[in-house]
């Protein structure tokens, strides 16, 4: 039947969040490359904020993915224009809500994983945990590593993941899809 | 170079929108199955509400191009859980802005088809108008049909183009693209 | 008991909507200015969106009423910035989701009462009609004149009550609350 | 003139933020009630989100000025029902916008204090940090103490004020309107 297929055929999102060009570190640049490469090759989708930074090289890094097809990257702007999105994003979705579009990226992903980050980040991680969205945070410089392996308050719901490696992310995310 | 071949890559997106379950009616119907699908076959991706009536049906009808890949169909949602989404969906973004969301749906378009429809349909096309979308509204009954080849204000502005047939549309939209 | 007090003293709040500095008209603005003064006569709050033409109109015609306080008028922006804002508007509240806070604007009003308008003023009446609002449409030029006394789909629910003169508005809207 | 005398008399409008009736503590329930009364007595307006636990203490507080009027206080809900507002909110704003409001929160504010918090509370810091809006940070626990006197990010901005007194506040605020 044709609605059970196309349910089945939806690959779960995973939203990467992160610095953007002015608060992403090199190293920041690197793993986000890499994790946009390896959730590609696992077969998820990977939304994400749109623009540079951590959001433009998970994008980049999904590019070079064997199994990247167009509309493997999701971009949600905060701006009324399409202009303002990374190159690398296939799917473009303009919100004009400002940095409210933080709330559509978290609500729209399966899970999250955090890389580095500034205050942007943290109001996304902060969502998350609210909408009990699974988050993994990169033990790295900047808001991810800060509240990896913590709780963010009293919620009785799983603690956010600490993962120090791609590879060790593919694994992880692996246990939860 | 990369980013170039990418910005040529992105398909222009239509976004359709109609009646619900409640309002569509079988002529609504009909015709935006027929739009779903030859939107596809002519090269665009679609964006819509989500969920049932119009917006269902030309997801639906996308599934039956030969040029349909996944990713073809982003459905927008008013709720915070992608269980709302028709199975006809490629894309779901989850918004949990209620209304709100058809901002959305409008903002991420590169131009607007209107098929029948009530007030959330009217809600739209308002917003296409002040975005300065093109708008395409088929001469069927509900809203679509009471402003096709109309102006809605003062704003000097292309005014709504009316079509009677999915082709009639296809051959308008390639004027614009 | 303080609660019940409490709630006893929130005042209805009318959801003004019309024309913006270009498009209304100088008689919505005379319209606009006296519904001001008498709805804050009769004990109303106001909301509306902030910015000029008919918005700025019913927030100084408030301001000329003797039972104006400070607080009557409620502007709900667009942007991010204060500075937008009419003068005559007491509470401001910033959106910065552009359009979408047209869905504010009429979720919080208790009714809505709309004075000619273009685009922008019929996705407002069209939010009010899906949200189940008492809408009163002035007879005059533009789109509170066309669906006066009109329904907008098939729901089930009131009619847009024609309204012909503030005096009139004040006396119907005495039956609602 | 009317427009100049209008600008004058608009209050600074201080958003107070911090834990829900699940995650507020009793000292939070009793600092938010003294600042929601000192906060009035200084001529401020206050805005919060509308519900229960710091939301509503704040707003009960504010009663018990004597310089309250009706309009004192600002409750932004989440969802599209006034019948969550907390008893003691006067101005009603309903979004039907989930956890974006958060955003609205903090844009219609002149200044943020935290008190306590749980997730909810550390998006609108966050919110705030970006929006650069001055941060008051009460040394209690949840997230007001863990970043009372810090900075979020590199963004080169005053950094979170640490309070430990509604006095003390008051008197900071005072630095700044």
């Amino acid at each position: 039947m044709v609605l059970s297929v196309s349910f089945m055929r939806r690959k779960p999102v995973i939203g990467v969040i992160g610095g953007n060009t002015q608060t992403a570190s090199s190293k920041d640049i690197e793993i986000s490359e890499e994790v946009g490469k390896e959730l590609i090759d696992a077969g998820y989708r990977i939304i994400c904020g749109g623009l540079g930074g951590v959001m433009e090289s998970v994008a980049r890094g999904a590019h070079s993915s064997e199994r990247y097809t167009e509309g493997s990257i999701i971009g949600i702007l905060p701006g009324l224009s399409k202009d303002d999105a990374s190159p690398f994003c296939d799917i473009i979705i303009v919100t004009g809500m400002n940095l409210a579009r933080n709330q559509i990226i978290v609500a729209s992903a399966d899970a999250i994983v955090a890389i580095g980050g500034g205050a942007g980040t943290l109001s996304e991680i902060a969502y998350a945990w609210q909408y009990n969205k699974p988050i993994y945070a990169f033990q790295t410089e900047g808001w991810s590593g800060k509240v990896a392996g913590k709780t963010l308050d009293f919620r009785g719901r799983t603690p956010i993941y600490e993962v120090n490696s791609p590879a060790e992310l593919i694994h992880k995310l692996q246990d939860q899809f």
